[in-house]
This record gives C-alpha cells, structure tokens and sequence, in this order.
C-alpha cells in the first residue's frame, strides 16, 4: 500500500483538513503520479458542501493535476518513469461500452459510467461501487489508468498545465461543437476559470466578435486583456437590451442556477446557448416558445473527453493560451476556498503541492 | 374590395361558422389566390380556443392553402394568372431585417414579426398593427404578396400540397437541420400531420433507423405503412426503457405540453431532441443535470421559411412523399374539428374550399 497524504472534508464540514490515506500500488495499465500542482475548481466547493446529494465522505478534491509518472504497472506502453503528465476529471471507465470506443469516456455507459477522480462514482451502479470512493489530486498522488492520462508538452509551466485539465478542456468541447466560428459573435456567460479559458479559445478559433458577460462589473478590465471585445454586465438592464438578438451561439459558465430567459434573449435566430455543469434545476420553468419563436437550441455540457484533454493542450501551446493562475501553498486552500465562494480569484487558483 | 367568404370563430366561441368579410384588392406585388384546398392545423384549434392568448377575433382560420392565381398586381414578377400556387403561415414579412435578407422570414425582426396568415401579428408591434387581423385561408380567396407564394409542382395533387405547406414544411426544416441522417436513428414523436411527414421524410433523407413514439397503440399500423422500423408506445414503461439512450436525434410533433425528461432518455450522448410548436411553458422544470450529464440539446422550433417550403415541395415530389389526407367538405368543418381534439384524424383533415 502506498501512505498518501492528502486534505479531506469530513462530513459536515465546509473546509478541508490533513488526511492521509492508503492507496493499492499500481497495477496491470495502471500508474503512480505524483501530484505537482493541482486547481481548484468550483465543483470541489459543491462536492465538499454535498450540494449535489453524491458526495461519498472523507472527500479528498482535485481533478485537474500536473504531475510527474514515478511508477507504472506492469502492462503499462504509453508512459515511463519520470514523464510529466495530466489528470483530470476521470480515472477510469469501463472502456467496452459504444461511448467508450468511440473516444466519449466522459459519456461512458457501463454500469458506472466513467470513475470520477474523487468522490466515486458520479451514476451509482451496483452497492459495491457505490461504496466505492475515490480520493483525488489535493493529495501527493494519484493512481490512474494509463488511457485517462496525457503527456504534458515540454516547455509548458505546470501550474499552467494543471487548469487546463478542466475548465480547459470543458469550455474547448463546447467551442468546438459550436462549428467554424469564423465571423461568428460569442458570448461568454462569467468570467472565472472556465470563463477566461473559453474567451481565449474563441478568439484564437476566429470568432469575430467576444463579448463577456458577467454579474461582476469590476472584471471589465481584465476581460479586454485577455482579448473580449465587449464586456456587458448581465445586471445592467439596457446594455444587456442593446445586445437582444446578437450572439451566434453563446456558453455559460456560470456554476449556480439561473433564469435561462434573461439570456436567450441575447441569442440570434437559431442561436446556441451551451450551459457548462450540473447546475441542478433551472430558476424557473422554461417556455418552449422562448425557443421555438427564434429557432433556438439549449445544449448541456459537463466534462471532455481524453481525446479533447490532449486537442486542448495542443491547442493551447500552438495559440500561445495559458490559463492565469494564483499559485497557493497547500496551507492556504480553506482561505482560497472562501475567496472562490465570493468570486475573489483571478482566474485559477492552483495548490502547489510539491516542487 | 374584394366581398369574401369564408368561416371564423367570434370570441369565447370553439366552432367556425360563415362570415362574409371584404379584402382589399391586390395591389404592388401582391396577388388574389382563388383557394381550392385548405388543411386544418392543430395550431387552429389553439388559436380559436386562444389558448395562446394572441387570438384576434373574428378569427378565419387557415394557413396551408392550394390555390389558383386569379388576378395580380401591377409589380408581380414571378407569377401569372392561372398559376397554381401554395400559400402557408405567412403572408408577409418587412424583407428588411437581417433575417428577411438572409432567407429567414419566419423570423423577420421588423417590427412586428412576419405577418401570420391569420390572427394578426403573432409578434405584436405597435397599437396600428397589434390591432390589424389578418383572415386566413378557410375562404374563397387570399391576398398574399408573391415573396410569399410557392408554386405547385405539376400533377401534385391539390389536396396534397396544401399540408405541405405547413406540417410539411414545419417539419422539414428541422430534420434538415439535424444534419446527415445516414446511418442515424431517428424517434418521432406523434404520428399525426406533423409526424407523418416527419416519419417520411427521415426515411427519404436516409436515417437508418426510425420508430415513431405515440401514446395512441392503435396507431402502430400506419407507423408501419407509413415505413417507420420501429412503434414505441409512450406509456409502456418497459418498451420505453429498452429504447433507452437509442437516439441520435428527436422530432416531437406533441402538439401540447409534455415531461420532457421522459423523452431525453430516449437520446443518445450529444444527441438533439427539437419540439415543435408554441406549446408553452413544460410540464415540470427542467434540470440541466439531464442536458449536461449526456451532452444533450433541445431545440425549439416553429414554422419554416419560404426557401424550405420550395424546398420541401421539391423534395415530396422527388421522392414521391404525399401527406396522407381527409378532404371533407366546407360544411363538416366543425365536425373535423372535434374529432381533431381526439387525434382521430388518418393524418391531416383538408377542406374542400372549391374545384
């Protein structure tokens, strides 16, 4: 067994504390990595505070790690010791569902669906596994399946990789499927960690115009650095009026509930909006004559796959994109948690938890 | 002015009954249609019960006509007298906006919308026009402005071109939309006017896979005939649950609001349900959970533009596709009514206006 220290959240509680577990050694595909740098995502707040009803207890966050291979299991072929490498969201899947071999892990319909990276598994299947619980990223290492894993591209700072692993790669998909975004206007609901990843992508896809749109009026600086061409603050009636109609497709990042209406009103005729995470229920009921009248279209979307976590790192090493990061000491995650519940990070806080 | 008569609903009333009513005469580019057939839409049944609260009374039904040009005024260019010709949900729209510019008429941005067969403006604008009624085409004639007016293939049948231009076009334009359907499953839902069209044209445009979903078991036969591979009864918990995540994409022709959940089980990850038709407000909130856990999108969506109902015309004529019709006579229009309340209709109802 391997001795892993690690923070937990027991249950009840809003904040994490030193915990240090057992893990099994590496086996068959399997390989030991030691965690380097892993973010903090908005759903470690949900998942800590049990606000999705799934959280399995002690909770060990941190799904978006950079690390380096320290020990691979015996049928391992893509990796060696010392390479340094991605995790993200998944760990596992059953890799024999249709979803699977198509390269959607992410969509695995095995009894299971994809083993998360910590908290278990998210579609509880048979009572063992939904006993099961992983711990994840916000600990020395991680043991994962080789196949979930992805190299690093050499040059590439590690607090800067480690993002990339979720809100990256979440806010990628969506731009992709949106199609050729030449001459297209976007819209970018929120401007936290997904948020400013997804601004960066769309310009470097060729959208003509992005605007972002966000509750929080002091972030309107930093959106035209990262290259926005319009900031409009969603609580600032006329302006958000001004833009009725405007948006070929538009993607919320925003991670709590709120009144689809108040934004399809920003979609042209035929306009997507994607809407990012397991928001739960919507603030109100939705009228199919908000999207019929116009011809639009609602998409949901929550994790890549592996296939998209090694598109994005590409991608984001060709077009020169990097996530900006607050690097914090492992000492510090309850006070990064607190600043994340009211907004305070611009954009990423990552814990550096090894050199 | 042109004396016309036709059959209207007065306030607070469910039936139709003659009304003699004038029209102006055709003037620009405006034509007179002689209208021999006229289907009977679901979407009557909503507009003279107002139960979308936009009726304007007297309310005269009709809003997928075949029809012979009898006079045209002094601009019209693409038609002569005696041309047989298609008229459906629109008469009218500004051709101004980007959307009239860009083939989209349906969703005109002018003022006050496109300019809806009957009942008026469904997009009300200013008081002149909120207070304008248009008659519709359960009458001797109409007065439409030739952008708005598609020509009847030789040797169609009258009686069944005219559902083309509504049920026909209605659900063309969205299963154009989802793409290339080789080698997809498709699931319709409801095998009425809309759906039997939608069931045809999703074999036409070679979906591998078909099945019709219906609460009405008695229609399992025609599904079949009609070339459907599949009959799902959409209460049978057990049929439905085994077709579980089977489907690429999703027509529902449900004309009223329903759960929506039940049927996004039946898509695939990434796949598309689109709902046609202004039904209103869902049967219960949607959760984005159930969006975003499989990659899934709803699209609404509500008439077609002139460009797909040339198009669709085109297409029934090539691939031999008719709707299948009841014609009744003028006076039995009330009694096709009641028994489209019921869903007894084998598929679309179409009045016999004149030879």
């Amino acid at each position: 067994m391997i001795t892993t220290n690690g923070y937990a959240a027991q249950k009840g509680e809003h904040t994490v504390s030193p915990f240090t577990f057992e893990r099994d050694p590496p086996k068959g595909n399997e390989m030991l990595i030691q965690v380097l740098y892993c973010g903090i995502c908005h759903s470690d707040l949900e998942l800590l505070e049990n606000n999705w009803g799934i959280t399995k207890y002690p909770c060990v966050p941190g799904h978006e790690a950079a690390g380096r291979v320290t020990s691979i299991g015996p049928e391992v072929t893509k990796f060696a010791v010392g390479d340094i490498v991605g995790v993200g969201c998944m760990i596992d899947s059953c890799l024999q569902c249709q979803a699977c071999k198509e390269g959607w892990e992410n969509h695995c319909e095995g009894p299971n669906g994809p083993t998360m990276t910590y908290s278990g598994y998210l579609s509880p299947g048979d009572k063992e596994a939904a006993e099961y619980n992983t711990f994840g990223a916000w600990s020395d290492n991680l043991v994962v399946r080789e196949e979930f894993v992805v190299k690093i591209p050499e040059n590439m700072p590690l607090e800067e990789a480690a993002p990339l692993m979720c809100p990256g790669t979440d806010t990628f998909g969506p731009m992709r499927r949106f199609g050729d975004l030449s001459g297209k206007r976007i819209a970018i609901l929120g401007l936290g960690g997904p948020g400013h990843m997804a601004l960066q992508f769309a310009k470097a896809m060729g959208a003509e115009y992005v605007a972002v749109v966000s509750t929080h009026a002091a972030k309107r600086d930093a959106a035209f650095q990262l290259g926005a061409d319009e900031f409009i603050v969603s609580t600032d009636a006329d302006q958000m009026r001004s833009f009725a109609k405007s948006f070929h497709h538009i993607l919320s990042t925003i991670p709590v509930p709120f009144d689809l209406a108040h934004y399809l009103a920003l979609l042209r005729r035929r306009g997507t909006i994607t809407v990012m995470g397991l928001l739960g229920p919507y603030k109100s009921i939705l009228n199919n004559i908000d999207l019929a009248a116009r011809g639009l279209s609602l998409t949901g979307s929550m994790i890549g796959s592996v296939a998209e976590t090694k598109e994005v790192l590409d991608f984001c090493q060709k077009h020169s994109i990097s996530p900006l990061v607050e690097v914090i000491d492992k000492k510090d995650i309850n006070q990064a948690l607190e600043r994340l519940r009211v907004a305070d990070v611009r954009f990423r806080f990552v814990i550096k938890i090894a050199e």
